[in-house]
């Protein structure tokens, strides 16, 4: 008996599931927003993911719903858990990633270390809480936002004054200090219903204008004790909060060496590409064993280095134009999302293994400037 | 602007591919025998690969044809041929693997090593060949045959009288000495239209009643001067027969350490499938780099030790019944066919990396016994 996985959201995260899906023989069936999109040759449909017959009538015949993206609206969620499917991660856990406000409130409760924030409601609030922090805070809207979308440095609140304008009834604005980091790190994990829980290693991420362009695991020089912190923090949100499926906790590195969180996705993660060859389990085939409560598979990198760089924008011809040049050192794992060129766009990312990181890293960008 | 792969045959070869497929977003195409197919994901049409108008009809707008089998017809190939789509690998070449006798003849005129042997058209000459080898023989259809069907060991014509009444006009058997091999080889490799050739590392096979079990990455105890020699015949076969795509070369390792050529394919192949995991480029991605003249990737190992065991008949159920089973050790990669149970029936297949192939062969065997 196959077992059948429905993924909401026809991106590449759940285009990178269909090879998982594949090796395993579970059938994936995805609800994408449009025709062609990233997962097209897994797209059983074609749908608004906010409309509830839609995503009912895509839920029939699955044993389990997933999510390529956090923004499927909770009274759909609650609708499809009302119609006996099970839904991974929970709605309740999908808030969290929902709603940035939600989320701190969670964490803290937890005891989770995390930047100094306020949920602020109005400009003289805002600039009490930056006039507190140095003169200076990261604002951003509790909903929607993405790759730096939603994010802004401000040292006066009247350089959100749009945002606030917007808020509806009981909405707030999120004020975050600006910390004083040294990188950003990258904790992904996972965890099934039946509670087993396994974490990758550490990585670092590089981030240009809000957006990750590359990913170094394991963390370079990472301590084993920044390591066990790192895991500890995911796996006490993951059991906290009833995480199931893949978890990414997204990380600052202050210069004291302390952790804070950042940012929490309850899906794959950019962060998590170079597992597809770097782990002996991809961060995409453990989030199928885990949203359907299957073991999980070891998480071991299967390399002393794996380096990923995202190709934003890509040739104009789209990424096939250029595999002559993307291909040309033997040793570059391309992964294409089947998106046309757009200026800054995720369109695919190019992953290598290797023995150190610097000669990796440079024989990856290599082959990301012969595309540029 | 994406390449289209056209792929006769909906078997777990053409299964195997779309991984690849989709992560360099080449767009496969699969001209499948049956509804529900093992390729069934990819299958766009399902018709029969014998017939020329099918054929023909499929392959309108694929840039390259290549195949799941070794079984179109030469006329079908030439119709292919004639209507301007390429043919990978090249229809002269596939009659290497359609034609035993055919084979034989040509690997002869490269001065490659082979067994003693004979084409035959009456038993009188079989008896003949059998007296001069010792009074035995292996007596192979010159067409048709796969996984030990159409091969049979005698010790007098008598026990293949009915084959030699199947013969049509012209038709010959094959008889060959019965090799005293300690083991038997594969040398895998890739070759593109632009010349590139790559081989992977030699690997052992085991065989049980003529089907592979079990796969040896590299050959252990495989001497510098035996991997040479078998990546020179590889290289030799494909360079002097214009062969495009992968190549396996079946070789049997005699008493005395000479090679000897046992069968080709001219295709991903089971002695391969370690590659997915294994080696930095698969079997299945580096077919399609080089059916679409692209670069070839590296064939390195990824780890000291590779093993697969295939999954023969499989558990009553199917593989999904099973997976509690076969995913409890978490460095197990498992592919299933998509396939329901059949005795001795290729339903899948299990991959393990290792520093060691006593206990990376232990825990996979392990694996496999848990469902038997």
């Amino acid at each position: 008996m196959t077992k059948t996985v429905g993924v909401i959201g026809g991106g590449q995260l759940a285009r990178m599931m269909i090879p998982a899906a594949v090796n395993l023989d579970i059938e994936l069936r995805v609800l994408a927003e449009v025709e062609g999109s990233s997962a097209a040759l897994a797209a059983t449909s074609v749908g608004d993911y906010k409309d509830i017959d839609t995503v009912l009538d895509f839920a029939k015949g699955c044993e389990v719903i997933t999510f390529d993206h956090e923004h499927v609206p909770q009274p759909v969620l609650a609708a499809l858990l009302a119609s006996g499917v099970a839904v991974r991660p929970s709605p309740e856990a999908l808030k969290l990633s929902q709603n940035k406000i939600w989320m701190r409130q969670q964490l803290e409760q937890l005891g989770m270390p995390l930047p100094v924030w306020a949920a602020v409601s109005r400009a003289a609030e805002l600039n009490e809480f930056i006039a507190a922090r140095g003169g200076r805070a990261v604002v951003k809207t509790a909903t929607g936002g993405y790759d730096g979308k939603g994010v802004r440095f401000v040292t006066d609140a009247e350089q959100v004054a749009d945002w606030f304008a917007e808020l509806g009834q009981g909405e707030q604005l999120l004020a975050e200090e600006a910390v004083p980091f040294v990188r950003e790190l990258s904790q992904l994990s996972a965890r099934n219903p039946s509670g087993d829980f396994a974490a990758w290693p550490l990585v670092e991420t590089l981030q240009q204008n809000g957006v990750c362009t590359e990913v170094y695991a394991p963390a370079p020089g990472a301590s084993p004790t920044l390591q066990r912190q790192a895991q500890s923090i995911a796996r006490t949100i993951a059991e906290g909060l009833g995480i199931t499926g893949v978890l990414a906790v997204e990380l600052f590195e202050r210069n004291d060496g302390k952790l804070l969180i950042n940012e929490l996705a309850l899906r794959p993660h950019n962060s998590g590409h170079w597992t597809i060859e770097g782990s002996i389990t991809s961060q995409f085939e453990q989030h199928l064993r885990a949203v359907l409560d299957l073991p999980l598979g070891e998480t071991g990198l299967r390399e002393s280095v794996a380096v990923m760089l995202n190709i934003l924008g890509g040739p104009q011809g789209g990424i096939p134009s250029a595999y002559q040049a993307l291909l040309q050192d033997g040793e570059v794992k391309l992964h294409s999302y089947g998106k046309n060129h757009r200026e800054g766009r995720k369109v695919g990312h190019i992953t290598m293994l290797g023995k150190s990181l610097d000669q990796t890293l440079s024989r990856l960008r290599k082959a990301l400037e012969s595309i540029q």
